[in-house]
């Protein structure tokens, strides 16, 4: 009974497609973020549900750790194999398998990625909507429980998968949800699936949600004399309901790093940008609406496009606001805090944070998704001077006693992994003991991504 | 260790709030649709959580039922106190606790049904919109993962609890979610408690997503030739991304109670009625829209208006077509089937179910959330011909079999209870022996409404 034994039982029926080479060990240990590499023992490539649930079952027997791994976009640890093991890669489980245009849903495998779905897709008319940022795989964004940009109109995970296939610790395949736009039958086991970081089982088919692509799309930017304004924008503009499809938030310092990254000559002030989906008379009043509201609230210069070029340049830019960041001091590298509160304690929140990040020794700008309550600072380190990272991680503490004090969450879209660990006793309470006891009751050996989520005996 | 000692020491100290007259326990007992009577020993009227922890610690001691009751409104038998208990009514715990305009959430007792919230909120210019036609209880309507004719728009129970409080079957009490509009903190309790039907907890309170009341509502009906017709245009509406508030099916025998019920003229042949929620402006446009999709499809004589009488007069017309339906024959009663089926196949499935009643010896006239693929039959009963009921039985069980077939679930929206569970291994397989798994890991007792949802041992 050995993480060995179990590896020379897999290589038996996987042959070339179990890895032992250093490059792919230390490729999937590594971390997107500032945690410790965490190498697995091996790198499995399945390619069907079948062989997963083998895989699943071999290390059942020998109590192996079997962590499950997607495109490796995560930001908190989730896929370092922290007590060794097997990682599950997921690369060649990457197709499409069928598309109801009439339903409008997709079934796929988990490791497709969001933009090759979405090139897939194309010609039908539809898309799937959830948008980290990140080219993440769709199986890891569920794990997790991503959302983004775009999350103000079309929810998260939790509300775009529809129905999922998984394997669970003891090698049993099961199926949640389906194809049916709704059910009451029963628990919710997509839901428990949806976020459990590959703790209760691995995801190998999901079924998404579609959404027509729109007529028209419609974009702009917004500077602002205040933070408290742009939000106030934003609360009255969901109280209107006027519908949104992307509303984010840049502050000051993002809008000069922007302006440095991108040679442009935004007002360095906080900006929001925004996105309007619907048809061409629809996104023309919503944005004029928009516009209205904004000034109201000390918006400036708000110029709104539905131009294709105009759009693609402003979001590439957002999504470029971590590179266009960390290019504010050569050789930084940027540590990404993530925290989610009530929009109405949302200004609060961010202009304590801008505080706390000004009397640090390091400079962190800040943006995020205000429709949601979601922001990120993203903390600039230098790998050089140690005490940065102690700094960042500061500040990143202090960012979710506040978000928990406000009654928030301590992470937005990023998860727990083993990074927010230390927070689930003050955000949970007993919830807290109650998802170990469901963990212990679907995997009581402990094998599925050992050290994440919940507590640790 | 029984029930009649449990009864004891709840009576110490819930005093008068215990009752055990026969009145209390016939009605707790009785069910709205055709189940047999099963009344509890007593019924319990607790007026704070702390009380509903002492009442589910007590019962925990002796080993007796405790069954969580809302409005009475449920119709799969979730409240039959099948082996007797405890009914713990949440009639005394039915208060607003807290609107958060800004936030536009709102923190509720379990007892208040959605109407007198509706009420509550009027002044605010937020509503919650979660609509199953009866005037049920949040707290039941999160138990049941209820939905209805909003859904298209708005979502179902799942969808609108951000957070809820729950007392477990050992008087633990836990929160879930919380204030903020998303998290990625660990597994999603609330998720696992909405649709649980009180066996893994007594819900004792819910924040709720509420949205803007919207400026202008318009409504229409249109009559068509054909289902296959009417179920196009709802297809090619959605994927025109023209945002529905309310898509609602009826069919000829519907409409020909309607006609009957409310001395009106409607053609009778298949009809959708639509709502659409928005400014002015979008609301005029989305209706113009819909009308020339309607017209593409064999859609006649659509009309729509923005004024609030005639919009009443249609809503007022839909949620009364139970009566209107079981007035098409003195004394009958309405058996009333639930199934939701990909909307790819949902003409399929009306058909093939309209056939079979046809041949039947009774009748059904049939309606639905057809924007959802979800749609009931109202199989008329006489109370005092037997052969009936077994025939409003058989087709109901056809129904669901047919759902299943199709990749549909056996209930979209009423709950599994007592009704449903022989389906629950064709529609889940082992995933229901997951469910079980979970029951069993927060009731090991099985205290909490035994008998409902999950394998009885």
């Amino acid at each position: 009974m050995s993480i060995a034994t179990a590896l020379d039982a897999l290589s038996l029926f996987l042959g070339q497609r179990l890895s032992r080479s250093k490059h792919d060990l230390d490729q999937h240990g590594a971390s997107e973020a500032h945690y410790r590499a965490a190498p697995p023992d091996a790198v499995a490539y399945p390619t069907t549900t079948e062989e997963v649930a083998q895989i699943v079952r071999t290390c059942a027997e020998h109590d192996c750790p079997v962590i499950g791994y997607g495109a490796g976009t995560s930001l908190e640890g989730h896929t370092a194999a922290i007590r060794g093991g097997v990682t599950v890669d997921f690369a060649q489980m990457n197709k499409v398998l069928e598309v109801r245009p009439e339903d409008m849903t997709v079934t796929v495998q988990p490791g497709i990625t969001r933009m090759t779905l979405n090139e897939e897709l194309r010609a039908t008319g539809l898309f799937f909507p959830v948008d980290p940022g990140a080219d993440a795989s769709i199986g890891g964004m569920a794990a997790t429980r991503a959302s983004g940009t775009t999350t103000v109109r079309y929810g998260t995970m939790r509300d775009n998968v529809l129905g999922l296939e998984a394997v669970l610790a003891d090698g049993r395949v099961i199926r949640t949800g389906g194809q049916a736009r709704k059910s009451s039958a029963g628990y919710d086991l997509t839901g428990l699936m949806v976020g459990s970081e590959g703790t209760l089982g691995l995801i190998t088919e999901l079924t998404l949600r579609l959404h027509g692509q729109p007529e028209a799309v419609s974009s702009g930017v917004c500077a602002f004399d205040s933070f408290e304004g742009a939000v106030q924008a934003v609360i009255e503009t969901i109280q209107s309901g006027i519908p949104m499809a992307r509303i984010e938030f840049v502050d000051a310092d993002t809008a000069r790093a922007f302006n440095l990254y991108a040679k442009m000559d935004l007002p360095e002030t906080p900006h929001l940008m925004i996105e309007f989906h619907g048809s061409d008379a629809a996104v023309a009043e919503q944005s004029e609406r928009f516009g209205e509201i904004a000034e109201a609230n000390g918006g400036q210069g708000f110029r709104w496009s539905t131009k294709e070029e105009e759009r693609r340049a402003l979001w590439s830019l957002r999504h470029n606001a971590y590179y266009a960041i960390i290019g504010l001091e050569k050789g930084a590298r940027g540590l990404v805090t993530d925290i989610c509160v009530p929009i109405s304690r949302l200004a609060e929140a961010v202009e304590e944070t801008r505080a706390d990040i000004a009397a640090s020794s390091i400079q962190g700008p800040i943006l995020g998704h205000v429709g949601d309550g979601n922001f990120h600072a993203i903390l600039l380190v230098h790998p050089d001077r140690p005490g940065d990272l102690d700094e960042a991680k500061r500040l990143s503490h202090q960012m979710v006693e506040r978000s928990l004090r406000l009654g928030g969450t301590c992470t937005g879209e990023h998860g727990i992994g083993i990074g927010k660990l230390d927070y689930m006793t003050a955000e949970h309470g007993p919830g807290w003991d109650v998802m170990g006891e469901l963990k212990r009751a679907l995997d009581p050996k402990g094998i599925l991504n050992p050290g994440k989520v919940i507590r640790q005996n």
